[in-house]
């Protein structure tokens, strides 16, 4: 059975690999914000584990930054 | 940039996939159900693509099929 509180392991991989992948690139928020249409301080958010996204915003994220979803996780 | 309407690939993507592992482990929608926490009905919409479905419950649900959650997208 799942655990019933914090954010999952998976929540906290996608925000860590997807700061590492946008550093990786030179992008700021601001360049992300612009190539996936999400707000930037909603992205910083996603990127700290701090927002439960779900998966059509994490595939505009991808998108984003280049990257298939599956290599985020 | 990301189109503003309709599902997502990876939506459809996780549905799909999560439907066939289920079905291939001869796993209901109860047994899932019960193995991930979630409601029956709920799982059934995700199946289907009805759900924007957040990382956490996607986690949850990859955990009750006995897969990583990459490998379902």
């Amino acid at each position: 059975m799942a655990g019933k509180s914090g954010p999952s392991p998976a929540r906290l991989t996608f925000g860590k690999k997807l700061r590492a992948v946008r550093r990786a690139k030179d992008m700021t928020l601001e360049d992300l914000a612009e190539t996936s249409g999400l707000n930037w301080s909603y992205i910083s958010q996603v990127e700290s584990g701090h927002r439960n996204i779900a998966v059509d915003n994490m595939w505009k994220l991808a998108q984003g930054v280049g990257m298939e979803l599956k290599d985020l996780l």
